[in-house]
């Protein structure tokens, strides 16, 4: 199962945004933690997920950011950007301008505003960026995140859009938390490229024929999270899979988003990283000491950035 | 109670959104409409709401729609754009904006994306739009609206928000849709401009000091909802509160937002005006003409367009 060619596998780190002294998204540290998690587990980059902050950024400076990306160097071909907006004018712009740049594929919200929409009204809403954008290059990863987004994708409303668009419509990030549904449609889509959206699922999807995973904590512990993944058919592979489940455990004791770009300001020492937008709010330093100083102890967890420029 | 000096008071249409055979926004019909509400029973507009089908556009579209009417001749001062957005950044592009052309204030979404944002995080929102714009003459009016935007203003959040920025947070939307959380408001801050967002609660709301209604159905039935306002402490009060309870009940036997673009459509003899965008979908035209049929057979239901042009 895990054979088969897919246009992403491995362990993709939804990007965390960076932000400078006046409040504007950070390039320079924005592409510095790229390269460095390319370099340290990463198979590929999802900027522009929840955990990116991506519905907190305008516009223009989520298309500014990939642009940065590509710029600095960084492969579009492994870049899956967020693209999907309340707006269907919004998401055409955002995905034009990724398939422009090349990107390996976009990864996409259903309109989130509106509660209870109709499956015809979703189909329609990705019916209409596909075929504007009209470019065989595009590979949509829908994004079923309903604790969230509240709306989500039925197992109809995906066979759809992947009957009607294939080639295009390829994959599927699950961030139900539910593993039933993960499994759900890993059966019915064996052909979709699946990529649960927790580590916590990551060993039994892989053993289910999933792709890999797209998790927040992939910003911090990559390298850890494609120990798994490349080991996945070893003898140890539960016991690298119940690593990751401990560490997990305490990133989930602080609000995930907030506590990750926290993590990240403490090794790079760095106190301008851990700056989030509202509705976010940071963590108290002392909360995210006292949680490293767990990780550490109990979990011989590190990130190493080198020595600073 | 009701004779205290308000920036916005009556009646206000969340105005409908009309698109054209491209799919673009319709400026001409857009226009048209909103000139024929404020002759016939609105005393104000607000552009953008959860009927305008706003999140389903683009930055820029909202921002040439609201051009469009105040090139129209529409009296900016009783413009209340929607310039909420999930990003602060896009919230302060369009508040600026709509500043600028001297609207008379701005109707906020909280950001709904992250789901149970705490009360710090909704506060550091708002401020950072009102102390970026930082404007004397940006008037911010909160839209309550959690049964869509899942995420609303609690008292303490509404409290602190106009006691640190008095003279700006002058007004609130409630779409609760619950009379109890209206009542609330209107009792913890009797000094903000509370508007109702449904016409069930416009004579209960103005005898308890509230500032008139801003609902879907102003975009039809103006005039009757101005009927309650206007003569809300004569003898005939209750009567004309129930005529627009019936006329409402029939509004909602269908999807609300494609039916009322549906009965200007069919009042207009322009069927183009029926024209949602995703995730909304048309009604039946079946059931817009059996539910149209009832209006007028059993409520005297009808909109003057006189004769088109």
């Amino acid at each position: 199962m895990a054979n088969k060619k897919k246009n992403f596998s491995g362990v993709i780190a939804p990007l965390i945004t960076p932000f400078g002294d006046d409040g504007a998204p950070d390039p320079e540290r924005f592409t510095a933690h790229a390269e460095w998690l390319m370099a340290n587990g990463c198979t590929g980059l999802a900027p522009f997920g929840t955990t990116s902050e991506a519905n907190s950024l305008g516009l223009d400076e989520r298309m500014e950011l990939l642009e940065d990306l590509v710029d600095a160097g960084l492969d579009p071909a492994k870049l899956l950007p967020g693209t999907g907006m309340c707006s269907v004018t919004d998401a055409i712009t955002l995905t034009q301008h990724a398939v422009d740049l090349d990107c390996g594929g976009c990864l996409m919200l259903p309109p989130f505003f509106y509660k209870a929409p109709s499956e015809e009204g979703l189909y329609r809403y990705f019916a209409e960026i596909i075929e504007t954008v009209a470019d065989d290059r595009l590979k949509v990863y829908l994004y079923h995140i309903p604790p969230v987004a509240q709306v989500g994708f039925t197992l109809p409303l995906i066979g759809r859009l992947k009957k009607d668009y294939p080639g295009t419509v390829v994959g599927l990030k699950d961030s139900s938390g539910d593993w039933g549904t993960t499994k759900s449609i890993l059966d019915a889509y064996p052909d979709l490229e699946i990529f649960p959206g927790s580590e916590a699922f990551l060993l039994d999807g892989l053993r289910a024929g999933s792709a890999g995973t797209i998790s927040a904590s992939a910003n911090v512990n990559a390298a850890a999270l494609y120990d798994v993944y490349k080991n996945w058919q070893s003898a140890d592979a539960d016991a690298l899979q119940a690593r990751i489940g401990g560490v997990r455990k305490i990133f989930q004791s602080l609000p995930m988003i907030p506590f990750i770009k926290a993590i990240v300001a403490h090794y790079r020492n760095d106190a301008g990283w851990a700056k989030v937008r509202p509705p976010l709010v940071e963590v108290p330093v002392a909360d995210v000491m006292a949680a490293i100083a767990t990780l550490e102890s109990e979990h011989g967890f590190k990130m190493d950035f080198g020595t600073p420029a």
